[in-house]
Formats: C-alpha cells, structure tokens, sequence
C-alpha cells in the first residue's frame, strides 16, 4: 500500500500531473520568480548582514588559553569531517541509483550544502541557538552576535567554530532525504525543500534538544544527534518518498522489483568517508577537546563494526549472499545508532547497540520495501528507523540514566519529534507541489534525470545497457 | 582567435608539428637524456643535502611549549588538508575530461606532487623565504636550516611544519596548470614545466608577497594565495593553453563546441574534496592556532556557499538547467575568490565576494571559450579570473585597509604578479617546445594519450561509444 | 614456478578442487555452522565484557592537563587517517582488478576493518600491549583495562585513543592481504584469515617490536611498523597468493599475462588517499603531539615524492611508457620504506630510502609475476619487500644507530617476523582450505566473484566487453 495515495497531492500520481502541468509554466514563469525570491532573499540578508556591525566578531571576548584554542582547533576539525560526509553521503546515494540519474544526485548533494549553509547562516542558527523560549530560539539572524550560546556553561567555542559545526549538522539533516527522494524528485523541489528543512525545521528541533528548549529540560539525552539530525532527516524522507509515489518499474504486480546500483566502487567509498565523518559527527560533539573525545570515537567505530559484521552475516544468511549495499547499509546503521548515546554507554553497550542496528537494517530494508514505499538507498532504514532504535537505546545502556524512566524520556523525545517533523514535512512537500510541483513526468523519469533536468550525462563516452535495447 | 597563433612555437600547429618531430627523436635520444639529467639533479641534490650537518635540524632551538605545539600540529593537519587537495583536482580534472585521457590526466596530479615536493625541497622553499633581498631568497638549499623564516615575527613553526604546508601550496600552484593543458599536452612537457614553475615561477612570487619581498612591504594583502598561489597556476596555464592551441574537434566553423567529460562522479568528489582541502589551504595560512583559524573558515565557507548557490542559479538561468560542472566550478570560484581576504572581511562580505565568483565564473567559461581558448576544465574562469577577483576584492572588502589605495596596491599585484609569471611562463613553454616539443600528435591525439602516451586504459573491460563506432 | 604445488592443500588446482567440493556442502551446512560460531564469539565477548565494571573506563586516572589532552586529540586524528587508509586500500585494489571482481575486494575491504576492530577489541590489543612474557601479552581482553600500556613510560594516551589508533594498525595489516589473494579467494575463507591476522597473528609480533617484547629488548627499531605491519601483512599476503595459486589466464605457456585494471580513477584516488593516511600512520606513531611529529611527516613525505619519481622514471624508461599503476605502487612503495625510519633518518636519507624503494618495486613486480606468484595489486612487492628494504635502512641510516650491529638486529627482526608469519599463515590457510576451501571453482571466477559470490554487479547498467564475446 502507498500510504500516500490519501494525501492530496501527495500521491505519487497526482504528483506526476502537477509536475507535468507545471513543468511547461515553470520554464516560463514560476522559475523566474523562484530564482527572484531567491536572489531578494540573499541581498536582504547581505544587507541585513551588512548594516550590523560587521567587526561584531572582533568585539566579543575571544578565548585565548591554549586549551580554548585547542577546543575550537578540534571542533573546527570535526566540522570539516562532518562536511566531508557531505562527498559521502554523494557517493552512497549516486553509487546505489541507476547511472541515468547519477548526475542529479550528484547535484543535489553539491547544493544541499551550500544552500543549508546559507539558510543556517540567515536564520536556522539563531532559530536554534538563539535565546527565545523553550519552543524556538530568536534574534541575531546572519551571526550578528547576541544570539548564540558563546560563553554559557563555560563554552569556549567561537561562533564561527560553533556555527561551521552546527551548518555541517543542517546540511546532513538536508542531504539525508536526497537518498529516499532520488530517481523521480524535480531538482528545484528538493532545492527549495532542503532550505525549509535546514533553514526552519531542523533548527526548531535542534532548539528544543540541543538550544535549551523543552526536550533538553525534560531530560532527553541525544548527544550527537540519533533523532535530530538523522531522524528529523528520516522523517522528512518519509513524507517525501511516500508524497512522491515510488519509482516507475519498481513495482510490479505489486511486489517490489530491485533496481540495482550502478556504481559499487564509488558507493564504498562513500561509506568510508561516512564512516570517517562520523568521527567528527560524535566525537566533536563534545564541543571541546577532553579526553571523553577519543572515548566517543572509541564507541562509534565498535558500533560501527559491530553493524556492519551483523548486517554482512545476517544478509548472506538470508538471501545466501553478502550484499556490500546491506554492510554498507550496516556500518551506516551502525553509527545512526550509536550517535545518541556514543558518550554514555559501555564498549560493550556500543557493540549491542550495533549489532543490533545491524539486525534493524536488514528487516527494515525489506519491510519498507513491502510497504510500498520506494527508498533507492535504504536511508529510512539507516538514518530514521535506526535513529529510533538509537535513541530509546539511551535508556537502556545509559551509564548513569537507564531505566523506565529515562526509557519514556527518549520515546517522548522521539514521538514528539517525529510529529512535528512529520507535520512540517506535509506542509512543506504540499506546498511545493502546488508550487512547482514534486515530481518529474514520467518521460522524463524513463529517460534519466540527468539528460531531462541538467542536461548532461554521467559518464559520457561509455555505452550504457540502455543504449543497447 | 588563437592568441597562441602569435608566438612561434606556440602556435597549436606548430606545437603538433615540433611534437612530431621530437616523438621519433625522443624515444630514442633527448627522453634518455632527460632521464639523465633528472637523475643527477637528484643525486646532486642528496649529495649536497647529506654534505650538510644532518643533525641540523635537532640543533636548531624547538618550540616546547603546549600552544608552539599545538600551532604545529594544527598547520601540518592544514598541510595534509593542502595535499588531499592533489586527489581533488585529479578527480575534478579527469572526471571533466573524456575517458580516453583519463589515466595521462590522473598521472600527471599524481606525478605533480612529487615532483614539486622535490623542486620545493631542493630550491623552492629556498627561494621563497630564504633571506635575500626585495625580490628573491638565497641560500638554505635543502633543508640545510639558515634559510627559514622560522623564529621570525614570532612565528613557532618548526622548518619541517612550514615546508611541508609550503610545498602542498607549491604543488597547488602545479596543478593547476594540468586541467588548462589537458588532452593534448605532452606527459614529458608537462613534468618539465611543472618542476620550473614550482621550483622556480611560484617561489620567486612567493618571496615577493609571503617571504619578505617587494610585494608585502608595498602593504599588498593575499592572505593565502588568491594571486600568489591561484593566479600564478592560472596565469601560467593560460600560457600553455594558448602555446598548444585548442584539442581538435573543438572548434568547428571557428564555435566552440563542448565535449563533455566522462565522469561526473569523480568529479563531484573531487570538488568536495578541494572544498575540505580549503579549510586547511586558509585556515592553515594563519600558520598558528589562533582563534583566526575557525573565523577563516567561516568566511571560506560561506564565499564557496554562496558561489556555488548563484553560479548553479545562473547558470540554470541562462541555459535553463542546472549544469552540476558549473556548481562544481562555482565552488571552486567561491573559494578561489576568498582565499586573499578570507581573513580580513566580514562574513557577509565573503557571501558577496563568493556570489560575484559565482557569477564571474560562468560568463567567463563562455567567454574564454569564444576566446579559441581551450582550457577544458574551466581552470582559468576558476584560478584566474577568480583570483584576481579575489585580490582585487581585498581593497573593497578589509576590516581595516578597504580604499582606493589599497585597490591600487592590489592592482600593482595583480598586474606585476601576471607579468612575471607570463613572461617566465613564455620562457618556459617555449623552451620545452624546442627541446621536447608540447602536444602530442594528431594521431596520439585522436586515439587519446592514455594508450599513446601511457599504454593503458582507465577502464578497461567497459564498452565505449568509441569501439562501437 | 608456483611455490605453493609443494604443500598439500595448498596448490592452486588443490584449493580449487576443495573450493568445488565445499561450495556445496558450505551453503547448507557448514555457512551456517560458521555463523553460529562467529555469532557465539559476538555474544560471548559481549557478555564477557559486561560482566567487568562497565565503569572502568572512567575509574582511571585520566590526563589531563592541556598538552596531555592535545596527545590524545592528535593521535586520535591520526588514527582517523589511518582508518581513512582501508578506503584508499579498497580504491587500489579494486581499481586494479577486473571489473568482474570488484564489487567483490570492496566487500572484502569493508568488512576488513570490521572484523579488526572486533578482533583487535576482543583479544588482538592484550596480546599486543597486554603485560605478559617477552612473546605474548596476556589480560584485559574486550579493553577491561589493566591490559594496556597507559600511563608506562610518561605515556599520555587514554585506553580509547591507543587502542583506536593500534586497531586501525591491525586492520592494516589484515587489508594488505586482500590485494594479494584477490579476484579467485572465496570471500568466507579471507574472512576467517583476517580474523586470525588481526587477531592473533598480527598482534603477537605487535608485542614483540611494540608491547615489551623481546625485538624491541633486542634493539630492534621499527618506528612505524615496515616490518610489523606492512611486512607481517606481506608475509601472510604471499602464503595466500601462492596457496591459491594463479589467476586462470594469468600464465600462459609459463609466462606472465597482464590482466589490465579496471578503474584507474579510483585507484589513482586510493593512492592518494593512503598517501595522506600515511601522514596519520607515521606522525601518529609518535604517539603524542611533540616537535617530532611534523619532522617525521616531513620524511614520510619526501620518501613517498622520491620513490613516485624514480618508480615512474624507471618504469618509463625500461618499458618506453610512465606506466600510472607503477607510479601509484612507487608512492606506496616509498611510504612503505620509510616507515620504519621515518623519525630517525636525516631528510636527504628519506630521498634515498624512498627513491631505492621506487626502484626496488620496479623490478619486484616483474620478478614475482615471473615467478610465478600471482600478485594482482603488487602488495608483495609494495608492502613485503619494501618493508623488508625499510626496516633493513634503519641499520643505515638511522642518526644515533647506523651501524653493522643495529642493521644485524634489524636482519634478525625482518627474518624472526617473517618467519613466525610465514608459519602462523602456512596454519591458518591450511586450516582454512580444510575447513571451508581457499578458492572458488573455475567456473565462479571466469564468471567474476561479483556474481558468484555476491549476486550483484559492480556497474550495472554499463556495457562490459565480456558482453560483446
């Protein structure tokens, strides 16, 4: 079942129409304006920018101990790790699609980090960290200072090592829901959702757990970001895979039909650069340089192993075959998992957490997949499911906080998290089909969408099995 | 036009024609006499290297303390940064070019690095910030100790930090070259001309901005290397653009005609590679762990942010689709454009100064295009262009220098820095014309250079449009 | 000659045979006894762990003034780069290949480091740092605690971060393997061998050289493992090949056929990418962040620019040809080399080391092909021989210790590690031919490991040569 078929124009039909419709409008009229907010949108916020003071930087009192030094020198580390796992991510998602539509992946990773920059930048920084109330924080849009939590509870981050790491964290949030989307999503839709999505959603829920909103006061623990970046990212997927309606030809007869990958090579790597990032994801969430850093490393990568081992085996037992998209799938799992709780679990803990998102991951996959919603690469399973499972596992491995207690702690979190995003989702994916519409046609889809929506090709030169038929 | 057309031999023609003639000559004799002469440069080199005390670096008093340890870690993370930068434009530069110059493209940035790292070592750093005079460093060949800076100005790098961060800008400045030159260069020119340009060309530049000289007493600003680094590749791969006139096919009817590259997902990887490669080349030219460093970052950032969002806009404008090599190069563009002010200009400055990049970037790719310039991977509209944009952006821009006399002394820079390096550039290319010849032959040419001039395929068991035709 | 016809079951037809007999069996019966035990193993492990004080991590005194901390964060960053190295691995080794095989050493080269760090974890790091004998460290299994080196010797490093760091070794170690048996070893038996590499095997000789043994006693000195990483996983790598003997089609009438890589792109980018890894593997092993950490960079990285100039020269002159693959193995080939010299040699004796290993890897790989061990990648010659060729260096180079007596220690370590390796793998792969078979039937690999093994193709959607037969 498409559960999307309920929601008007979420289905996966309906959404072709619009696109169709607004296809030929778009190219005369709707482009133009959307390109015109958009340019408005950044010359208000350079002028913005610009009529503060502009040595605000300079003012603030700065750190200057070696040790604050080297907590920035460190989380400005951890950033450009985590920007890193922007290249994976683009490398996962492009190598698991077919070729004819590796170039628009491709190009919606590039962008999403820019454009999650910039709206982090504008507002989603101050929306998230800004001092406000316990639902949303306000003031000092464009880094123009007062907003951030500089100095409170004795940080000794800058903001401009505080803001870099927290864009990364919004552009992953983005770039999770490019995965579930591929193959069929018009590029100006994911563009002008990944902007809502780093730029207002994810900055309101990073503020209630992260930005001393109300989740943080009732005790929710997700150190790195198992259900805000990943699963806020999940969610928004969701609404949007199921919105869209799933590929065509991916189901036939109403039983769901592998389209394989068409670049494991690529597809690899990016899970090792995933891998790589995740050490700046987790361990400079610790937001300095202590010696609990290397101890939030430390627990990662067991997860990591220990998922990708499960997955691998768990898979071959399965199917009789050790799938390297279902133990690249694993070690993703894996360390989806581990990152709510990377800092207050055993060694131990980490592996079973691990091992047992290595498990999740498998079913997951093929349940989703039963269901009838289409996620090309699994980022459902991996960023939300797992990101679930990380998050209620706090309250059960937690050091110091496992119990009931911190048990319903975590699943409140999750829950409410989840509605918001979900509900913001909804709006913001309608919206956009009745704005320029979410889908490509289905001309354009059989075709690719790197020839019908950039016009160039993966890799030119080579000949393709399609060009055989 | 062909401005190349001009200079004998560095019309295309005659290029291929001195190619001809030196192939048979080659293989036979003047190859093994260049062989010869590597050989006992390097010989030499170790002879006069190991003839110095080589414990001279243990004598030499080391910074101990925390902080001059910490400045030294943080600048060879930068370096390593710098030197992953190699990978990037390898990737970027192939992946823009056609599969049958794969390997020649991917053999040249491998080899480009060493041998920079070598000529950098036996005379570049000497030449660059050994003391001297206004206009070049002596002394200190190797490594033997007098010749750095180090000790000066307060500055806590140890010789081997500061070399090794050097060099990586000194192998930046060599690659560059490759992208313009691309598909039609020889192998063995192009390895001559990069160990003149980053033993000899970039070193004497250097010295002018960075090691004392002229430049920097005139109170010209390039903070880390817009025109030292960026404009001195672009500068001297104009040279050779023009000198080897464009591939064949390119223009038809005196139009250009775009041949596509043939793999967009290196190329990808390969941008975002040399976005995180940036966080070191800037934020590592503060050479010290300062809180500058993540505020350079910042700026670094949000200038590749905001490029990439309007070369990608502009360009789905004017071609009404989104081209992914223009977002690429648009980052490119944003980070060129930044690296001479990223740390003396506000934060929305730097978003002007990308966005401006990322406009320059696209009008500039068609215009050297119209040009009969043939500079296959857009490195000139990048390195170039961007480059003097950016040092020119430093008089509008700085906290504290913006006015018209510092535009004026960014001009000198601009203007003094071309000259030289095209002028020395002509030198070089000429001489490598007579002595090796530049292009390969129409034949080589046609067939491509990886079995012409390497003997193998990048990929080898695919089928390509080429065999079936 | 193909050594391995000696050893029953070791001959190449043997191990087919036994992988032909037990490719049946296997998928019914002993797969599934094979998880069972590796699952128990998982499960056992876990339970031993939590049954230790899931606290003691935190009941250690842990460091922590600023410059202790910078030791950890630093050796932390190079154990990322490290683990970053299994990418680049991966990359080479399945460029390398053909692309009927590479879904197939990806697979492999993930779950490699998997299978490191959950052996590494479980018994592998008390054997290596456990207090012990002189040959074998005992204690502390699943990091309980008292095992390990911490605070010995005014060592700074928490338990995490040593342990990372020493685990991203191990997986080293294991990895260089893969590139040797690749394209015709069963995916189950690498597995179980990397498992009793980075297990037992690795570890052991870890503590003789590293852990208080009897090498470093003796005066051996391997700074950054040559020997105990590169050549163990050498030693253990040239069992393999020869057990299984040649790739069908490699030897034809006795002589060698080259079996062209498929994917230079990617291997030129592995290159890369373990040449910046290598500035985690030698400067790391430092083990703290001192002045001495950007020396030994520096030496690392004029050895790898030597050896990629001299292996592309030589290759270019003896073959006519700058043949990209060797220039790639030169690189490794120089990194390899100096790694067991790096901190103790002056930088003109890193040129020559590396420019020796350049020249050495040249001649290597034709003599192994010739003698008929089949090494598809060249880790023999990369890793075995130019880890013998380093650590022998040190005898020659080293500032204090130069001299027939330290290079007498250093013959006495290469021959002591290669032989228990040699005998340890003779075991392990004879246990493995037994239990499971070495190697898949012919007609698994004619049809490529990617299908046979795994079930998916590396590049669907591409036209392969093999199509049009």
């Amino acid at each position: 079942m498409n559960w999307g078929e309920r929601y008007q124009p979420f289905s996966g039909f309906n959404a072709v129409y619009v696109g169709k419709r607004s296809q030929l409008v778009t190219n005369m009229k709707s482009l133009r304006k959307i390109w015109f907010y958009l340019f408005s949108i950044l010359i208000f916020g350079i002028i913005l920018g610009s009529s503060s003071d502009s040595h605000a930087q300079t003012d603030v009192v700065l750190p200057e101990t070696t040790q604050a030094i080297l907590d920035n020198i460190w989380v400005l580390i951890a950033a450009i790790l985590v920007i890193f796992m922007n290249a994976g991510f683009a490398m996962v998602e492009s190598g698991f699609c077919r070729e004819k539509n590796a170039t628009n992946i491709l190009a919606k990773n590039l962008i999403v980090f820019a454009l999650a920059t910039l709206a982090f930048w504008a507002v989603g920084y101050s929306l998230m960290f800004g001092l406000g109330n316990l639902f949303i924080g306000v003031g000092g849009f464009f880094l123009t200072g007062e907003s951030a939590t500089y100095g409170l509870d004795g940080m000794t981050l800058a903001i401009p090592t505080h803001f870099l790491f927290q864009a990364a964290f919004a552009g992953t949030a983005a770039t999770i829901v490019s995965g579930a989307v591929a193959e069929r999503v018009r590029f100006i839709s994911f563009i002008l959702f990944s902007i809502v999505l780093s730029g207002l959603i994810y900055p309101v829920v990073g503020h209630w757990a992260w930005g001393g909103g109300w989740l943080v006061q009732l005790g929710f623990i997700d150190f790195a970001g198992s259900t805000v970046v990943h699963s806020v990212g999940g969610w928004a997927a969701l609404v949007g895979a199921i919105a869209l309606g799933p590929r065509l030809g991916k189901y036939q007869g109403g039983a769901p039909r592998a389209l394989p990958g068409h670049n494991m090579s690529t597809a690899m790597l990016g899970g090792f650069i995933l891998w790589i990032g995740w050490f700046g994801f987790n361990p400079g969430s610790v937001l300095a340089a202590t010696i609990q850093v290397p101890y939030v490393a430390l627990t990662t990568n067991l997860s990591a192993a220990a998922a990708a081992l499960v997955a691998t085996l768990l898979s071959w037992f399965r199917f009789g075959r050790p799938d390297l998209s279902m133990s690249i799938n694993g070690v993703l799992a894996g360390l989806v998992a581990i990152t709510a709780g990377c800092a207050n679990v055993a060694p131990w803990a980490a592996v079973v957490i691990g091992a047992i998102a290595g498990m999740i991951v498998v079913y997951s996959v093929a349940l989703i997949d039963q269901m009838g919603i289409d996620d090309p690469v699994g980022a459902l399973s991996v960023h939300l499911v797992c990101g679930v499972w990380g998050t209620l596992a706090v309250g059960v491995f937690d050091f110091d906080q496992a119990g009931l207690v911190q048990f319903i702690t975590q699943f409140i979190g999750v829950i409410a998290v989840g509605l918001f995003t979900v509900i913001a989702s909804i709006v913001g994916w309608y919206c956009l089909g009745l704005l320029v519409g979410l889908r490509v046609s289905n001309n354009q889809e059989l075709a690719g969408l790197d020839m019908s929506e950039h016009g160039i090709e993966a890799y030119a030169g080579f000949l393709k099995v399609a060009d055989a038929e």
